[in-house]
């Protein structure tokens, strides 16, 4: 089978018709899309198509509501609050983005807080649509139980995500974006498959005791990055964006699906801060300054997070996504078929 | 010699005569006095009375304006901003902090921007002062140039502390407080003096290549805490404590210094977040929900950060704090010389 070339909004625009299809309405759809096409776009696979199925199924097990609205809540200080209302994260984000760069700039900093959501997403997204409006961006979100803690066995935490971007006016912003685990879940299922060893530090067994066996690993939990100290920053994103902002825990996210191969809901925190409000009256320009720094790191052949990221994307953009016959099958089958094409 | 055994408030008024002797006024030195106080009650030794020569050299040295009286910048949205006026932190902050959770009550979100502070103290006194209104907190600071980034071989961000801290009714709060690398500076030299290998992964030597040498380490540089995610997270405190507030990034404190023997001067940023706030309108009560994972973490025979400095603390609370014969000597000649007891 031949490769397609598509653009990206063509691209969103198939996805879109996939989700549609099994009964999302057009709002979710397009933002779902939307992310999915930029992941494939970014040369990013693991969030590309390859996520629609997960979706689907998510959908089709009642833990999405396929015709939710987001909605706004009243204006509140700092905080801008969006209920997806049982929708996707993606287009709660979309309507509260805006809004959150909007009161960022009126107040110096804010945050944006969704409630009620299904993420399956990276949080990159997120904060290049921040730095887009010339603000600085943290992002962060629990998971579901994967990740025990630093000197724990249990899994607790869960591969909780954490962004970070800085708007650049000349070329593409500084954005990184991690999982607080040492590896992905996904990862060590692959290895279990594959019958290889797991590289070591990455997990332990149940009784707590480091292991290198994907399938006592499966059975215990994963590692945090870092040990005690990414073990103190997955625990700090389960305080922020979990019990703080009244939403699932990763333990609560996992007790309420009773799967890993569904999507977790939960919400989000997402804080962006004005570099131009924040240096009001200082030597120098933000801006130039972070260009200095930027290039003490490059100018030591040191490597920018996400630069593989963005030059996929020029070359994307250029060029056009490539899909293979394969995986254009596949988005037939699911476009024909909806929710009846996953299980 | 034997040992004396001194209270908070005595061992405070003490380092506090001795700062003032040397020429600081008198807000300056019982700030800085109660934070060396506090690190000696909390069993915190490296930043007790041993950083008292430090703090002299550097007011020595000129880098520390004496006489300084920070200033309250006037209201700025969620931006609450201190001019230190090239004093110590420690007065700066205890003048911004009350505004600090005074707006972050308000808004449910505020940042407190420290400027032109010479910063010697640990970050857990000052995460400790907002976890006491009832909020969340997250503070970050620069440092001077040592470690390289991930991937990079010449110095350039500081040792970089992040530090996290959540409010608990019933009990000492919930705090972490970490260097962004590996190891301490301090710690490499002291592996140099004994001529002991350094442990593996913390620092490379000027080539950047991996090194367990000492010497080479310290004309290298240290490494980045968890490989790409710990430089990752450096780069952040570069930018949003360093650039974004109009401040020093590390390097710029290097370069103003000329040296590793003085303390560095550079700005602060402090987040803090108002529970209560961000979980209005939502189910559960987040001082309870968080100690369910609290439990969740002991509950597993896993420990929470800060324990055995919260124990010291008791117990220097209950019983005093003691000194050694050698320390009580030296204090006397710091207190009876001033800056001439420093080089």
């Amino acid at each position: 089978m031949t490769d397609t070339i598509l653009t990206f909004a063509e691209l969103s625009a198939r996805v879109s018709q996939i989700f549609q299809n099994a009964g999302l309405v057009p709002q979710q759809a397009d933002a779902v899309a939307r992310t999915i096409a930029a992941g494939e776009r970014d040369a990013c696979k693991s969030h590309g198509i390859y996520r629609i199925d997960g979706c689907l199924r998510t959908m089709k097990a009642g833990m999405v509501t396929l015709d939710a609205v987001p909605e706004l809540a009243p204006e509140d200080g700092a905080i801008v609050r969006v209920a997806a209302n049982g929708g996707f994260s993606n287009a709660a984000f979309e309507l509260g983005a805006p809004v959150l760069a909007e009161r960022a700039k009126q107040l110096g900093l804010a945050a944006l807080v969704i409630n009620d959501c299904t993420h399956f997403a990276a949080l990159w997204p997120e904060i290049e649509a921040i730095t887009g409006h010339g603000l600085a961006a943290m992002a962060m979100c629990p998971s579901y139980s994967s990740v025990a803690p630093s000197g724990g066995h249990e899994p607790l935490m869960g591969t909780n995500p954490f962004a970070f971007g800085w708007p650049r006016e000349q070329t593409d912003p500084y954005v990184f974006d991690f999982a607080t685990s040492v590896a992905a879940r996904g990862e060590i299922e692959l290895h279990r498959r594959a019958g290889t060893p797991l590289p070591e530090g990455w997990a332990v067994d149940s009784s707590g005791a480091p292991t290198t066996d994907a399938a006592a690993a499966l059975d215990g939990a994963m590692l945090p990055f870092g040990g005690h100290k990414g073990s103190a920053i997955a625990t700090m994103i389960e305080l922020l964006a979990g019990v703080m902002i009244g939403d699932l825990t990763s333990r609560d996210a996992l007790d309420r699906l009773g799967s890993f191969a569904l999507l977790p809901g939960h919400g989000e925190l997402i804080l962006a801060f004005d570099p131009t409000r924040f240096a009001a009256g200082r030597d120098g320009d933000p801006m130039a300054r972070a260009e200095t720094l930027f290039e003490a790191i490059l100018g030591q052949g040191a490597r920018l997070p996400s630069q593989r990221r963005f030059a996929a994307r020029k070359a994307a953009m250029a060029d056009g996504i490539t899909l293979s016959g394969e995986e254009m099958a596949r988005l037939d089958q699911l476009q024909q078929h909806g929710l009846d094409a996953v299980e």
